[in-house]
């Protein structure tokens, strides 16, 4: 495998590089920002790739957020965005249950674990769905839950999917419901399966992580619909009618954002270094994953 | 391997097994009891052995009682048994930490995920800890707290161990702080890693599950200090001076209690089908784990 080549001050380089694509798919956390604080030179490095007449796609796996919300969220950073051009892994999700599962009603209700984002998107799409932010499920197990759960009379009998995203409310009551909906022959999908969430310059607990007491007690891992999983790039292609070899995907992730442009056989990677992965990560020999190149951070694409 | 004798309604079969072992090392979840049901004939069977001058020892990977709690638990349900002849894990945790492990003070705080039995245990061994059923750690993660976790702030800088155990009030804020331990260097350890918890003749999650989020996020697992682990086996050993090969180890677990057996050399295993493994499970052709002997119930071991 070539060695990424490294672009931060090689002007000519980052050229040759950025016409070799019409098409950027971008990574946020990590990327563009890191929880609130938004990297210098993010918002006139969009510009920059706009005003070139590159088409851009925002492809994140955060699911507590809709595309609505991350709309907001790119406002306020002074970033330009349209809502289309956002692809969030919870749509994904939202997509692939109502266009491509298709359970048959009523057996098709979603018991969500997750945020509002997960359920926005869902709505969209008209999937039925319990749990998620339901302030009931916000509280300690009892005794009484515990029989409740195992004879069933606690169960929406309904209930044919469960959904994993990230959660910040994540209990033991919910991880409960969600392990007997799943032994009872519920359809298991995640929004994702990130291990980590960037945020203040730290690492938190990503979906893949509040999820994982349900993946472990169930002994079975879900389908994934965020990055890497293919059947989000191929969701993307869908809808954006992109060629893929002029396509190069920009992430902090080898294991998810660098995999899913290389599993999509996209034209190019480019890894910046303001996340999750490291430098020594990318260059070690043995490096499972490995971009086509990378920069210290995407303002350095603008020499900012 | 061997394939395993079924016993139940076998007197002389029996009788030659329960002649071949001095102590019985019994797992009581799933064993004596399923949550609050005692299996009929328990409270016989453990007489009886005790008449017939058998040692018996009640090997737990429950973390959420203490050796004080299971007692009460056996007086409840009408078994004899001795706080002495009780071994937890979080015993064997409490005593991992303070006898072997011996971190220098001050900076040997545990935090732990977990209940009481957890503190009741590290308290009996002089080991400070934070965390557990600390009552201002069951909320909500705030804005706040994100930033006062990756800057350090909220962090304890005497914490030198995490220590998870079953929580019934695993939270995200309790999980972003045991992850902020680890990265900065605290030792991993777990109680047990039984990814689920038998009660009301159902599944809920375990101690491994609540406690998966951590390993995920961290990407590294504890050091488990509950059944299989040969420390736990170690500790007993070396509390009640057995001889491995006159002791027997029964259970329910194919992949905990009888691999526990197998690996610490034991002079025989005894399954139970009242919870967890099933009866096809070690009859597989394929079954990494095979007891030696089985029976339906413990009552079988008396024809009750």
């Amino acid at each position: 495998m070539a060695a990424p080549k490294y672009l931060t001050g090689d002007a000519a380089g980052i050229k040759e590089f950025i016409d070799r694509f019409d098409v950027f798919l971008f990574d946020c956390d990590g990327v563009l920002w890191s929880g609130d604080t938004v990297f210098p030179g993010t918002a006139e490095t969009i510009k920059f790739l706009r005003d070139s007449g590159k088409q851009l796609v925002f492809v994140t796996n955060n699911s507590t957020k809709s595309r609505q919300d991350y709309k907001k969220k790119f406002d306020a950073n002074g970033i330009s965005a349209q809502v289309d051009e956002i692809f969030g892994s919870s749509y994904s999700a939202a997509i692939y249950i109502s266009r491509i599962l298709k359970l048959p009603a009523p057996k098709n209700k979603v018991f969500v674990l997750g945020e509002t984002g997960i359920e926005q998107e869902l709505e969209s799409e008209n999937v039925p769905y319990i749990g998620g932010t339901d302030p009931s499920l916000r509280r300690d197990i009892e005794p009484a839950d515990f029989a409740a759960i195992a004879d069933g009379s606690a169960l929406d009998p309904d209930v044919g999917c469960v959904l994993i995203g990230l959660d910040f409310h994540i209990n033991y009551l919910k991880m409960s419901l969600a392990l007997a909906y799943l032994r009872r022959g519920a359809v298991f999908l995640a929004t994702n399966i990130d291990s980590t969430l960037p945020m203040a310059h730290a690492f938190f607990p990503g979906a893949g992580s509040t999820g994982a007491g349900v993946v472990k007690a169930y002994g079975k891992d879900p389908l994934a619909l965020g990055k890497p999983s293919q059947a989000m790039m191929d969701a993307i292609e869908g809808k954006f009618k992109l060629d893929r070899s002029r396509t190069c995907m920009i992430g902090d992730r080898l294991n998810t954002d660098i995999q899913f442009g290389i599993d999509g056989g996209l034209g190019g990677t480019l890894m910046v270094l303001t996340g999750v992965s490291s430098k020594e990560e990318i260059l070690a020999t043995d490096a499972p994953t490995v971009p086509s190149a990378y920069v210290d951070k995407l303002g350095d694409l603008i020499g900012k």
